[in-house]
C-alpha cells in the first residue's frame, strides 16, 4: 500500500464510517470517561469547566518549569510514560510545542516525521500502525495529512478496550483543538490584566491595579472572557481556527463577534459557524477592513491566507484583492485600544508588519509560549497525573514561600 | 561517495572479505567473550541456554518497567550509556522497539534514519563513520540496505580493540537476530500457559490451573518448547525470519514442523534449511494450505509475502496463485486447536484478516511488544548491565512484598 | 516562500546588512557580556584566556562523564535546560557531537534536521523561527545552508532583549567555531606530553617523564603551544577550518606554520590569512609537498579538497594534479617525528590512508571525540553553568580520593 494513497487507506478505515458521519456533539461522549477525557478529537470536547482546569493545570506546569526544583518534581511525575508523535505532515510550531510538553513531564517520547522511512512501503494499514504505536507508547499524538485518522485511531482504542489517549494533533482538514485551547489560554491570561510577573505568585494577585488604572479610560472592563468583543481578520472562512475558537469563545456571555476577511462566499464566515454563534448569543458583524472596527475590539485574531487551499477561482479573485484591508500595520496599531492583544496562529505571511512585533499589545510569541503549557496540561490530564501535579505544586510553593520567609 | 553506491562503499570493506566468506560457525566465537555476546549478527549466536539468560532478563525487565518506582530503579542501571541507532533502512516497528528498550534502561541515543542527511556525501566511508559513532556512544544498533555491513563493523571494532558492541537491526538480506530473539521468547511465554497476569510474581507461578484444564483435552500437552509442532506459512522460501526462528526452535527435543508455502523453488522451504533441522532431529513437513494442517499445529507462524523482492518470472507465478490457501481467517481459526497461538512478525499485508485480531490466540501485538523487553534485555547484556538488574528486581520486589504484607 | 530560496529568505534580513558588512572585530564585543559570550559566531571571539577558560571546563566535563555517578552529578547541571539543534545542513559528526553534548549535561533538545517537514514551506520567515525556536528553547544551535544567517539571529536575540545563545554550528560558507575549539582543545592535549591516564587526575600530573624522555632527542622541546611547527596540508586555500585554526594558533609565541597545497590561487594559502599571520608573529612557508616538509612538523593537519566548490576551471586543474604529494601515507608516516600528531576535521577521502590509524600519532578518532566535551564546555558557559561544574567536580574528586585513601 502506497502511505499517500488516500483511498488505499480509507480502505482499510471503512468500518470507521457509520461512526464517522454522526454529528460531533453525539460523538464527544466516547471520548470522555466520567470527568476526564479519553482522546481529544474536537474543540468542542472543552466545555467551560474543562477549560479552566486545563489552563490551571497549565499555569501550575509554568511555575514549576520556572526553576530548577520546581522543573525536576514536574519530572517525576510523567517519568514512566512515554508518547509516540507521529506528525507526518508537516508542522514545526505544534511539533516542538508537544515534544516541550512531554520534556517538561519528563516524559519519553519518539517521532516520526517523515512517513516515507517507515513501514507503511511495506503495505501495513494505519489500524495495524496505531496498534504497534500503543503497544509501545502510552499516548499517541498524530498530524496526517489524511483526514480523521486520529478519529479512527480513538475508535480502534475504545474498541480495543486500550486505554492510550489519541490526541489530534492538527491533522489535514480536520479540527485543531489543542490550537484553540491555546488560542482560549492566553485570552485568558490576557483579560486577567495583570500587573506583573515575577514572584511565583503574581499570576493569582495583584490583578487590580493596572485593570483600575484602565478603568479610568474604559469604565466597563472587567477582567474575564465576558462581555467582550473579538475580532476575526484573514481568511475567516476558511480557518478551522476561527472557526474553534470562535466556539470556544461564544460560551462566554455578552460576547461580540467581528469577522473581516475577503467578500467571496468561500472565504467570508461561514452561514453555520454565524448561525451557530448567533444561536449562542453572540452579537456577530461582518466589516470589510480592519480600519473599520479595530477601535472596537478587545482582541484582535489574525490569520494567514492558506493559499494552499485556492481553487483557480479562488486564486484569481484573491490576485485581484486590496490585500491592505487585512493587514495590521503601525497604522491599523495606532487605532486599537491600550489594553487589546494582537493573537496570531502563526506562520504568517504579511498579514501583522514585523514592526508590530515590539508593541507590547502583540501576544503571538507569547501565544507560541503557551503551547507549550497548555499541551503539557493536557497530556498530564489525559494520563491522569492532573491531581498529583496539583500536589507538588503545592508542596512546592509552600516550601518556597517558607524558604522567602526565613530570608 | 554517493552512499547508494553500494559497490564504492563495498570497496572500503574489502580488507574483510575473508572473514566474510567463512562458515558462520566459525565467526560466532569472534562475537563473544566469556560468556557473554560481545556483538549480535548471526541468530545462530544463541544457544539454549543463552536465550534463557536473555528471555529471563528481559521478564524482569517488563516486571520492572511496570510502575514507576520499578521503572525508576531500571532507568538507573544504564543512565550513563549512551546507543546510536543508525536505521537507513526504513523500519518503524524495529526501531520503534529499539528506541523503547534504550528508554526503558535510562539510556541515552541519538538516531539516523536519513542517510541523505549525513556525512555520506561528502565521501566517507562506512568504516570512518563507525569510528565516529564508537566514539561518541557506547554501542550502536544498525539497519542499513548494504548487506554484511554490520558484520564489517563487529570486525572493526575487534580489530581496534574498541568494547563497543555492534548489533544487527536487521540489516539488508542479512539475517534479523533479535526478530529470532523475540519469536522465541514469546513462544517460551506462550507455551508457559499461564493462568493469569496481575501481581507481580503471577509471571512465575499458578502455570498449573490453565495447564491441568488443558490437558483434559490435550493428554500429552507439557510446558516448555519441547515435543510441540510448529506451522510456518507464507513467504517461507524467502522469509529470514522463519528461517531463524526455525533453527532456534530446532535446538529442543522431540519438534515438528510444517511449512506451508507457494510451490516454486524460491517461495518454498530452501533444501539447506530442511537439511539442518532434519539433522538437528526436526520431523519436517510441507503441505499446500493452511487447511491441510493447521489443526496439528501448537503455534502458527505467519508471515507475508515480500513482494520486494519478485523477479518477473515470480510476480507471473504468485499472480495465478490462489492466495486464499495461505491466508488465516475465521475458517481456519475455528480448526486450530484452543490453546495454540498466532504470530507474525508484522507488517502483514492481507494474510492474517483483522477479523481475528480479537481472538485471544492471536499473539502478534504481545509479540510486537515482546520485542521492547528482549531487546532491552540484549542491550542489557551486551553493556554487562545483567547482573545489576537482577539484583534491582531481586531488591525491588522483595520491598514490593513487604509492603503488601503490611497492608 | 521556497525554503531553498535564497535571496527570498535573504529580502527578510536585509534590516541586518548594514551589520552584518562590518569588520568581524567591530562585531565580537556584541556577542560578549561582561566576561561571557553571548553567543558564538566566529572563532575570532575566542581569545587565549577564553580558550584556557573553555578547554580546562571540557577537561572537567570529560572526567565526570567517565563514571556513572560523576555522570550523574553532570546531567543535574542543566537538566531544566533546553536546546534547539537546526541542523538543515548536512552534518552527521558536528550534528552528533553536539546531541551528545547536551546528553551529557542532562539537557533536553530537539532536532530539525529536514528543512521540508517544517514550517517554511508555508513561508514563515527565518525571524519568525528563530523567535518561536527562542520561545520553547534556552540554547539554538544552527547549519543552515543559509550564509549569515546565525550572526543574523544573533542580532535579533540581542535587539529583542532575549538572552538565548545562539551558536554557529558551521553554516555554509560561514565560520566554523566549534570546529576551531575542538582542533585547539586536541592540540592543547596532544602538547601536554601525557604519559598516561588512568587514575581521575594523570590528566593534570605525570606531565614530566615522557616529556624528559622525549627532550633526550629534541633538546628544545617544551609542553605547551608557544614554539611549535604546525603543517597544513590540503585544501589550504579554501578550508575555513584551516584558517581558523591557524589564526587561534598565531596568538601562541614563536609559532611557524607550514602550508602545503595545490598551487592554485584558490588553493593555496590566501594573501590575507599569510598576512594576518605575519602580523602576529607567525613564520609562514609554502611547500608543494608533504615530503618536503613533514620532517620539520610538530602537527600535521590534513584537509581534504572540498570538491563541491570546484568550478570548471579548478576541477580541470585539480584532474591533472599529483594528488599524491598531499597525501600522508605510511611512507611520509616514517618521516615524521615520533611526537608529533595527525589531525583531522574529518570526513576525510583519500589524503589519510587507512593504514595511519592504528599509529599512536594519529589523533584525528580522538580528535573527533574532543568535539563533544568542548561543545559541552561550550554551552554550559553560555548558559552560565560553569561554576557549578567547577564546584562538583571538585566535589566530586574530593570524594573519589577520600574514598580510594579508606581502601
Amino acid at each position: 500500500m502506497d502511505y499517500t494513497d488516500t483511498s488505499a487507506r480509507l480502505q482499510h478505515l471503512r468500518e470507521f464510517e457509520p461512526r464517522l458521519n454522526r454529528p460531533v456533539m453525539m460523538k464527544v461522549q466516547e471520548f470522555q470517561r466520567n470527568n476526564r477525557l479519553k482522546h481529544v478529537i474536537f474543540s468542542a470536547q472543552f466545555d467551560r469547566e474543562l477549560l479552566d482546569r486545563l489552563t490551571g493545570l497549565a499555569t501550575m506546569i509554568r511555575q514549576l518549569a520556572r526553576n530548577r526544583r520546581g522543573s525536576r518534581l514536574l519530572r517525576e511525575t510523567l517519568c514512566d510514560k512515554s508518547a509516540m508523535l507521529h506528525f507526518t505532515q508537516a508542522s514545526t510550531r505544534t511539533f516542538l510545542s508537544f515534544v516541550r510538553a512531554c520534556q517538561h513531564l519528563g516524559m519519553d517520547y519518539a517521532e516520526i516525521r517523515n512517513p516515507a522511512v517507515s513501514s507503511a512501503y511495506k503495505g501495513e494499514s494505519d489500524l495495524d500502525s496505531i496498534m504497534m504505536f500503543s503497544t509501545y507508547f502510552d499516548t499517541v499524538i498524530l498530524r496526517d495529512a489524511m483526514p480523521k485518522l486520529a478519529e479512527c485511531f480513538a475508535y480502534k482504542m475504545n474498541d480495543m478496550d486500550k486505554p492510550v489517549p489519541i490526541v489530534n494533533g492538527g491533522s489535514g482538514a480536520d479540527e485543531h483543538p489543542t490550537q484553540a485551547l491555546l488560542d482560549y489560554y492566553t485570552i485568558q491570561e490576557v483579560f486577567k490584566f495583570r500587573d506583573r510577573e515575577g514572584d511565583p505568585e503574581a499570576d493569582d494577585r495583584n490583578l487590580g491595579r493596572r485593570l483600575s488604572d484602565l478603568r479610568t479610560r474604559w469604565p466597563n472592563l472587567r477582567a474575564g472572557l465576558d462581555g467582550k468583543t473579538y475580532l476575526f481578520c484573514g481568511d475567516v472562512g476558511r480557518s478551522r481556527t476561527i472557526r474553534s475558537l470562535a466556539e470556544l469563545l461564544a460560551q462566554h456571555e455578552d460576547v461580540s463577534m467581528y469577522f473581516v476577511g475577503p467578500e467571496h462566499p468561500r472565504l467570508s464566515v461561514t452561514a453555520d459557524l454565524q448561525s451557530d454563534l448567533v444561536e449562542a448569543g453572540v452579537t456577530v458583524y461582518e466589516r470589510p477592513a480592519l480600519a473599520d472596527c479595530i477601535e472596537q475590539a478587545d482582541l484582535v485574531y489574525m490569520t494567514r491566507v492558506q493559499h494552499e487551499h485556492d481553487d483557480e477561482e479562488v486564486a484569481a479573485f484573491l490576485s485581484q484583492l486590496d490585500r491592505q484591508r487585512f493587514i495590521l500595520d503601525r497604522r491599523q496599531l495606532h487605532k486599537m485600544r491600550e489594553y487589546a492583544a494582537i493573537l496570531h496562529p502563526f506562520p504568517r505571511n504579511d498579514e501583522i508588519s514585523p514592526d508590530v512585533d515590539s508593541d507590547p499589545r502583540a501576544m503571538y510569541f507569547a501565544q507560541a509560549e503557551n503551547g507549550m503549557w497548555v499541551r503539557a496540561a493536557l497530556i498530564a490530564h489525559l494520563l491522569d497525573a492532573e491531581s498529583e501535579i496539583m500536589l507538588r505544586h503545592q508542596d512546592f510553593f509552600k516550601k518556597e514561600r517558607r524558604s522567602w520567609n526565613e530570608q
